[in-house]
């Protein structure tokens, strides 16, 4: 036996004993390579061998990972034919039913759209937000309305900056969220009749907010693995002529993918090209699986045409409604537009944050955040394996807490919802994720909540409802 | 002597000694009769003795007041003429220019639209909101995201029910301030295209909404003593149809005027046969100077009609955002607006304030606030009676903390306003409250600070800069 082969069987019986968990990331080429005292030749050698024997799979940038043990569902490869039209919009209905749906806690919330909140650090968060309620100066709650208290503005262009990206301190909008950030930016960079860019499928809210400002929705076909088509949209903009693209390049929700770096600096190239402002949700970024934060479409914008727009919502501080743009160009509009809606931020929130994230902490809260979603990806991924019927698809994303799952041709979406959530189950029918209807055999899945016995059976029962709903 | 002239001498000699301050509030007819061993007719003869001397005046349902040294300036008694057309906007710019300087801390901000912060229990306020952080749940920051969180909402609704309104728990939905629930209800019962009535002059942020959904403005004149011109309405009403009105009947920005209740019954009534909704802004309403709190429009509402918006940030919590509307029929729409926009409300910033609210004090607080509010007016009156030129015209509020200043006729007010600035002293100029750009003699004055020594010298420069400006 080779020392390659050695090493493989050594790794496999750690596998195939529990030792390692499906879904744990194996320890780096160079630490096996240091530790075993062989080449790393040797270690990518009986990596690969491992591979090949189905027990883990590499992901991009992030290292090898343990296989779901009865195997993964394949990939979708294919991505969405792209609307050729411009739509007018009505989801207003199929998202709110399902939203007072998923809100409920005996449902098990695998169609919600947040994680769960018991990931994240509310008593020492709660500690600082008493402390800074408690010193709250008078002035300071009517100080900086909009843009948003300097304090926390500083400290979200210096995590920028750690991130090499060139984020100005005055270009940073404070918000309600992200939801209003992105609000904020579409109405500030269109008027009633624009066209406007959107992935397909697309996050509702974006659906939402097109619908609301009077705007018209072109969906470009973004495919589940490599994000937006680039080509369909050099298209969709000599076409439409859109005024804004809202696109979320980095743990698309709802396909769980990521836009290679590469081909982000391409899609701002293309829209800089044509002066067509990128409005960029980012708002999973932090929430990566791999070992570094994918670079957002920012980090390759040199003229002020994306506005980023983020929160601490889905990474550390749910319920306190603190998000952000770093909206470029457009922060005056933004900052004016704040101002005349919802004037400003809560004060004891931002001040509360702020003085938590100076503390010290966040990172290693994200480190076990990351972890903790990656093993709960893991698990579901496996029990779709498990229980789902043959022909389904799913994605594989590197982050957030999203994926997306293509059932067999023709099963019906809507009518798997409907039927789940009878048996206190919710999912997110695919539908509610495009303009046009599509998607009528997709789900979205939301592995942000711990996989307890409960999370099992829910995914068990799923499987099964979708089985009889296969047609034929 | 008879008994009344020898009890009005009596006060005269305590006012001229300084004993009873300009601005104070007389004793109650019924505790002077019962110290004094006088019958209630003598002491109510005494007081209109003094009132013909100058020395006192009488404010409705608030008592009796020592009047200004130098007697008062006269009360604007003419409405400005009603728009009949209907006006587009522009109104942005000259409202964020005046908006930015008049929070700069080294101005006298009698341009500025907030009271001051040092009024407000924040102290009191942040122990609360410290204990709510600290033991917030983790479901509690993502329950109830709209409409709000239900204690509060329970809290907000009781207060409404001791004042003899009835409100139901659930068409409250909670909003980050005043200025949110005020758009969200706007937004929720028209379309782009729809005309809104609004009052002339009125608060610019009800401009600034119109403007940018795109509807149109009806500026109905407003009587700077009553309020609303309800035949000007009723005629507005019937040659653009409007789809709302945005008023504010009590304690009016910038008038300061409040209309009377059986006019606000009237309102409703009208607004009633015709099916347009009211979106009542009420943000002063708890701030009387008088014995009780002036009953909104909402209090006459028996079909729902009437979005009664109001928010804790001019009466508790400056910067919380913390406010509501109570929108009747109209709940459903609101709440969903708010789930697509900002979709939720700081959930520390509303359980801390339910906490201070449940606790107590809360009354003990606002009699204080109002007491401390009317010195101030007084001061204030005072002193433009003292300073500002012949012919200077001023509303004499009954709560709130504006009031209206009309200059003599062909006083150039925006440069009032500009060469004041350059002086380090904001007035609010009176175009900024006109779709039309009407009262440009006019200012409004915030009296929500208190007035020191720098503050004095501010209205006396003021008045100085006023005379210079009245032409030939």
């Amino acid at each position: 036996m080779t020392l390659y082969e050695n090493l493989a069987n050594q790794l496999e019986e750690s596998i195939r004993s529990g030792a390692l968990q499906p879904g744990a990331r194996l320890p780096s080429v160079r630490r096996i390579s240091s530790s075993r005292g062989v080449s790393p030749a040797t270690v990518f050698q009986a990596y690969y061998l491992l591979e090949a024997r189905g027990l883990v799979r590499a992901r991009a940038r992030a290292g090898y990972f343990v296989a779901a043990e009865n195997g993964e569902v394949p990939q979708p490869q294919t991505a969405s034919a792209s609307g050729e039209n411009s739509v007018e919009l009505d989801v207003a209905d199929r998202v709110f039913t399902l939203l007072d749906s998923v809100m409920k806690r005996n449902i098990v919330p695998f169609g919600s759209p947040i994680p769960s909140p018991a990931l994240f650090p509310l008593p020492r968060l709660g500690k600082s937000m008493a402390a800074a309620a408690r010193t709250l100066s008078p002035w300071a709650t009517v100080d900086e309305m909009s843009p948003g208290k300097q304090v926390l503005r500083r400290l979200i262009a210096a995590r920028y900056a750690v991130d090499g990206i060139t984020v100005r301190v005055d270009e940073i909008v404070i918000t309600n969220g992200a939801l209003e950030a992105l609000n904020l930016a579409l109405a500030s960079v269109t008027r009633p009749g624009d066209a406007v860019v959107v992935e397909s499928p697309t996050f509702y809210g974006a659906l939402q907010a097109i619908q609301r400002l009077g705007l018209r929705a072109v969906e470009v076909s973004t495919h589940p693995h490599d994000g937006l088509d680039l080509a369909a949209l050099g298209q969709a903009i000599a076409r439409h002529q859109p005024k804004a693209c809202w696109l979320m390049p980095t743990f698309q929700n709802p396909l769980g993918c990521t836009m290679p770096e590469d081909r982000k600096r391409e899609l701002v190239a293309l829209l800089a090209l044509h002066r067509v402002p990128l409005i960029e949700d980012d708002v999973y970024g932090e929430l990566y699986f791999g070992p570094r934060r994918p670079l957002p479409a920012k980090a390759f914008d040199r003229e002020g045409l994306v506005l980023h727009c983020s929160s601490y919502s889905k990474t550390l501080a749910p319920g306190y409604r603190i998000g952000w743009t770093a909206a470029g160009l457009h922060a005056d509009a933004v900052k004016r537009l704040k101002l005349s809606t919802t004037l400003a931020t809560s004060a004891p929130s931002q001040l509360g944050l702020a003085r938590y994230l100076a503390g010290g902490g966040y990172d290693r809260h994200l480190r076990k955040l990351r972890e903790q979603l990656a093993h709960q990806y893991a698990g579901a991924a496996h029990a779709v394996a498990r229980h789902f019927p043959a022909g389904t698809q799913a994605t594989r994303p590197d982050g957030g807490y999203m994926f997306w799952i293509v059932l067999p041709e023709g099963t019906d979406a809507v009518e798997l919802h409907r039927r789940a959530l009878a048996q206190h189950v919710s999912v997110a029918p695919g539908p509610m994720f495009s303009a046009s209807g599509q998607f009528g055999n997709c789900i979205r899945i939301n592995f942000g909540h711990p996989l307890d016995a409960r999370a099992e059976r829910a995914l068990e029962q799923l499987g099964k409802l979708a089985a009889q709903l296969v047609p034929g």
